[in-house]
């Protein structure tokens, strides 16, 4: 397992820091390929292809992004620095709409773009100045990740079966995940979990990514479809659910991968605590309610055709394809942060630090 | 929509009498194709295939499954007849073990062949009063469900959007269907309903078979996947849920397609009605509760690689497919059979009749 997260990095900077070097998620789980990106472009279009997807995975790719625009620009003076950060920083924020680490990294790599500006000694030192705040970003989200998992393994005992949704893994961040971090550090404490992935659909990230990456670590793991949650939790298979999130309101509602809001209200039905695992930083003080969050809708094309040898519904049938769905605050028992556990009516006690 | 569900019958004699015409549901929506089983062996592999689907679609394919066996028997005597009725019998009764109504087929037409076998005027006699009853029965579940229609209609007024869930339409039965039944005859009064079809995964019945027949029917029809059942409903875009069963127990509860108790409990949290459409044939008086119905697992294939260009799940990954689930009595607002609208605790009038 150990070798496992300390093997796989879907974000990094190649070595020679010319290029982001990301694990193509779309060709798993039968092909694992890394792509280097070079450009801003190459950056946008892996964030919407989902070659790279997981919030925090998504902003670190993003920092990255911005560096590698300014690195490889033919800007020779500073405001042509200047413009090209500003520029292509606006450019990688247009990727995605939901997750909020996006735009995060962003404005975390803008606010020290303007530090270098104010009192650079040169183009060369605000290169090396953004490859240094992104790589920060990457390790901090590294440590984030681990300190989620110590906090949320309090909440799970040994032997706990535990269903979770989407990809909220290694895979999804810098290292050890979001709500699988607690998975792996079980794991290495002998906490022998059971745990439960949903495929979810249209994409597939549970079957294709959470299965295979908890697969490789001997995690114990069971693929379903995701409506057999009900089933395996009503035959007391479940005794935890555990999932990422893209956003967190100031009220504690959550944006998280389409279907999630179902599974909650499931796991409050048959009494099963629901747990929403979230660096501080996808938490969104300016965002007073769930409903203000943006729901990314995509193509009828990933719900009709995509991954099929052939259609697999009506030609030109109405679809609906929204991204994510909003889990109203009433229905989570506690957001786990790298700075502790936290009931929905407490996370203004974060933004007070 | 009146041309359609008179065009197509999913199962019906054919007109020489000599064989079972199925239209093979696992080709929908990309091809349709009508299929001539003439032998036992074939029935039992189309229903077991899922190329017969829908609870009484399998009663009425059993029906004459077993008219079939004894029509193509070599049988000179009648007690070799006999021999050759009950075998099949069994033999299709073994094709799958959650429908009731297959049983209840199978049953029904035992109880014709004991009274012809001691009554009959010879071999051709039995076949004839077979084929009959098996005739019969198709016709019965056409009016059946034309009337579970009527009455599950006075539940819905016009605008009304309907989630359901797999396919109970007129291709799961003689015609017309059990939840989609009050569709078919509102369009026909302009009731202007929007129905969400959830895919229904892994074998995706929704998306291949509702919206199908839904859209040739010019329902306005909107495919979504499972898991997004409940932002739909959230949005207040759903005023009624309908589904069909494969059996209903003594207290209610209702075993249908997996992710339907799911789907139940989403309702009651949204404050949304709940009705289950079955024919009274559905109702085993015998089962006491839902825990005594046995819940068919089909295999692992059917969620990482059916209907995939490519696995999408890593190799030999542990599953669980449960091909059906209960819905607790509790959720369900209400049993709409033809001869009338019930509550869970109501049922018991229906075996005093």
């Amino acid at each position: 397992m150990k070798q496992l997260i300390d093997v796989i990095q879907s974000v990094r900077l190649s070595d020679d820091g010319e290029a982001l070097v990301i694990l193509d998620q779309t060709l798993l789980p039968g092909q694992k390929v890394y792509e280097e990106l070079r450009k801003p472009e190459n950056v946008w279009d892996a964030i919407v292809q989902l070659k790279v997807r997981g919030a925090p995975a998504i902003g670190i790719a993003a920092a990255y992004g911005v560096y590698l625009a300014v690195k490889h620009s033919p800007a020779n003076t500073m405001d042509e620095v200047r413009h090209t950060f500003l520029k292509s920083k606006a450019y990688l924020a247009s990727s995605r709409p939901t997750a909020v680490n996006l735009f995060w990294a962003l404005n975390r790599m803008e606010a020290r773009f303007e530090q270098l500006f104010n009192h650079s000694n040169g183009i060369e030192a605000v290169i090396a100045g953004l490859r240094e705040e992104a790589k920060a970003i990457q390790l901090e989200d590294e440590q984030v990740c681990e300190a989620i998992g110590e906090y949320a393994l309090t909440l799970l005992e040994p032997g706990f079966g535990i269903l979770t949704h989407c990809n909220a893994g290694t895979i999804a961040t810098a290292k050890y995940g979001t709500a699988l971090a607690p998975i792996y550090l079980g794991q290495q404490k002998g906490y022998n979990f059971n745990v439960f992935a949903d495929e979810t659909r249209p994409l597939l990230q549970g079957a294709r990514l959470t299965a295979w990456e908890l697969s490789e670590a001997n995690v114990d793991v069971t693929l379903i479809c995701d409506n057999m949650a009900s089933i395996v939790m009503s035959e007391g298979k479940i005794q935890a659910v555990l999932v990422g999130c893209d956003r967190v309101a100031a009220n504690g509602d959550t944006a998280n991968k389409i279907g999630t809001s179902g599974v909650a209200i499931l796991a409050k039905h048959y009494g099963i605590p629901f747990y929403v695992c979230a660096p501080t930083s996808t938490i969104d003080f300016e965002c007073q309610t769930g409903q203000e969050i943006v729901i990314e809708e995509r193509s009828a094309e990933e719900i009709t055709s995509k991954w099929y040898t052939e259609p697999m519904a009506p030609k030109n049938v109405k679809t609906y394809n929204p991204a994510f769905d909003v889990t109203d605050h009433s229905l989570i028992t506690a957001i786990v942060t790298e700075k502790g556990i936290f009931k929905a009516d407490q996370l203004h006690e974060l933004r007070e630090q």
